[in-house]
């Protein structure tokens, strides 16, 4: 059966991983049509992992198999999962690495601190892929990647059941998403989740938390950017625009906004909301 | 249909972006054969993808459709593009991004001492991409490759007509090149135009710059290299090799050319031709 | 026909290298399935390749086209060729690149302290691709990998005999491989053949050198750890583990034990066994 299966990791591309991981998946199906949508995810960060994940998945036809293998815990007792939506497949360690990219199909919670257990909904339904019979037959504690998550994303592609390769579970691991502050002046304070390749920041300031069409200035750092723009292009030095993913980005006119204002991921800014007196 | 698509872009690979594009392309044709040229392109260098594009596009099977984002303007007025030659597809920004891949097919002007308009030949035929049917439904103004150049190269690769896609335009932005200049004392002095992985200087000399069978040196920095070298490995230290992309290297054996001769690209250097006295 | 080609090189993946050679892989047989196994060898390193490749190549299915290029020697009088096994096809420059990968084909000599000759056994077939018919028609001195080798492994993939590709030879270079060395008071003294991306140490010592159940401390630079671990996670700083290759490797969790221990791929370290007194 075709069908896209894609690879999201931490593992670079200096080693053997990736390739390991995708012979395995041609082995089971070789029709399969693999598509990587990242493999310079820091080591071990999750969240990151989470953030890349969300922002490519949504853009694949239905029916895909998204693989997620960054796993600090790999060969302890976290356990490995499948995830189905009424969209697309998830394989991954059940370390909240999926949470974005679910974030439609989780129980509330949005107020979470930290990483947390969570019931999924709207169609989506969760196993734990514990049957043994659809791993490689050794499986290495260090490297479930390539000896059970790689023949489980294959194994879903060609079209086995879910609930053959696992049994079901009716809560995975969610982490705290950050979300802005709204201040007792009016003001709303928002974080920055991702700095992207152009230094780009990427926030967690979504178009609906903006008021419609009332005029706003963004602080941040010692700088205040007034207004928003329309593109990248438009603005002088640093400009605000509602990016490709519906996030509100704070960006450099063919420069990188992050090398200019010295900021890092986690960083807060404020919005200020100017009534039009 | 069966169709190769090939991406160009100055996303780097560390975001989800590339994959996004993929997933909008495999969406629209399922049977796409998508492969990467590269994704280092320096972030906003027109010039540099405007090569790399060249140095792998002539060697693809008749057909394939190469897309290429590496988009400053983003956003703004300049136009999303696709050109047909007698042997390929592109769809690119109208940058100046395709000159070197279409240098065949462009009007005269290799005088032009900046980007220009100019119009196509030899059966090339050039679409403004307006028709936002062939779009994806909602385009952000900061993404057009996820949202416009990559549906659009999907559609092409399915076998949509061009002129359904966008009306006719008779002519395109080109770059610049640069071109080797004959100096009154019969030298020539060329410019290194792209540094390579391995640290070799690639340079705007063709073989049909170099008179047939004159013995040579070159002269850049403070070395003078004499005679040509059949390949890498044949030289002492730095060595003059006609390379695989029909141009002049710079080349050291085992290293770097460009970290020991510390230059870069635009530099300029000399080669003297020795007549036979 | 259906057939995976992977390609291992030192190109880096900046400029348009990589895509040249799949352009033409895809020229000659359009139903390749093109797997990347890695581009970020070290230039010119052989042994890093060698490694590299036989990390990977194991999890391919029977009859996969391996594609090696780290070829120094390009342009030289060292040979392209091709080697059949029963279980995988491999076409690189007779440099020692496949070492690794052909292991248990390879005749004796495991004591050789350079590169050198070696037969092949075990139903494994060497051939030089010396007919021209089947590279490119026109030949760069300087990149064989696109003229050479991309042509051989996309007919290979095809179905072309191997021996109508070129002369069967007896014997291919290998390289000398590093082996952990026995010393009087009964100690083994490893070596580190490789650094992976996460900074964890792969050695030249295998599950079957360790005497079965006897407690051991692995002493490294001023470090000393006791004991193995099943896991990363599951040491507190340094762990020993016998990881996903089969090997010996020393990590740290969550870290680089590469940047920890200021070390790198040749050192030495030392295995003590305690017996139980």
């Amino acid at each position: 059966m075709e069908a896209i299966i894609t690879l999201t990791t931490d593992f670079g591309l200096s080693d053997g991983y990736v390739a390991a991981m995708k012979g395995v998946m041609l082995g089971i199906n070789p029709r399969a049509h693999l598509v990587d949508i990242g493999h310079f995810i820091m080591p071990q960060n999750i969240s990151q992992a989470a953030f890349i994940l969300a922002s490519a998945c949504p853009f694949f036809p239905r029916g895909t198999v998204h693989t997620v293998v960054v796993d600090p815990g790999v060969g302890t007792e976290r356990r490995p999962i499948a995830v189905r939506t009424p969209v697309a497949s998830f394989v991954a360690p059940d370390n909240g690495v999926l949470t974005h990219a679910l974030e439609p199909f989780l129980d509330g919670s949005g107020e979470a601190k930290e990483a947390h257990e969570t019931g999924l909904r709207l169609g989506a339904e969760a196993f734990v892929l514990n049957r043994s019979e659809y791993w490689r037959k050794q499986v290495s504690p260090t490297f479930h990647g390539r000896d059970i998550f790689a023949p489980a994303a294959a194994h879903l592609s060609r079209g086995v059941a879910f609930a053959d390769m696992g049994e079901h579970t009716d809560s995975i691991v969610a982490l705290a998403l950050p979300r802005p502050r709204r201040e007792s002046d009016g003001s709303l304070v928002g974080h920055i989740v991702h700095i992207d390749h152009f230094g780009n920041l990427i926030t967690d300031v979504r178009g609906g938390d903006l008021p419609p069409a009332l005029p706003l200035t963004v602080e941040i750092g010692s700088e205040i950017i007034s207004g928003m723009s329309h593109s990248y292009a438009e603005g002088r030095e640093l400009v605000v625009v509602l990016g490709s993913s519906g996030r509100l980005e704070i960006a450099r006119r063919n420069g990188s906004a992050a090398a200019y204002l010295k900021v890092k991921t986690g960083d807060e800014f404020r919005i200020r909301f100017l009534s039009e007196v």
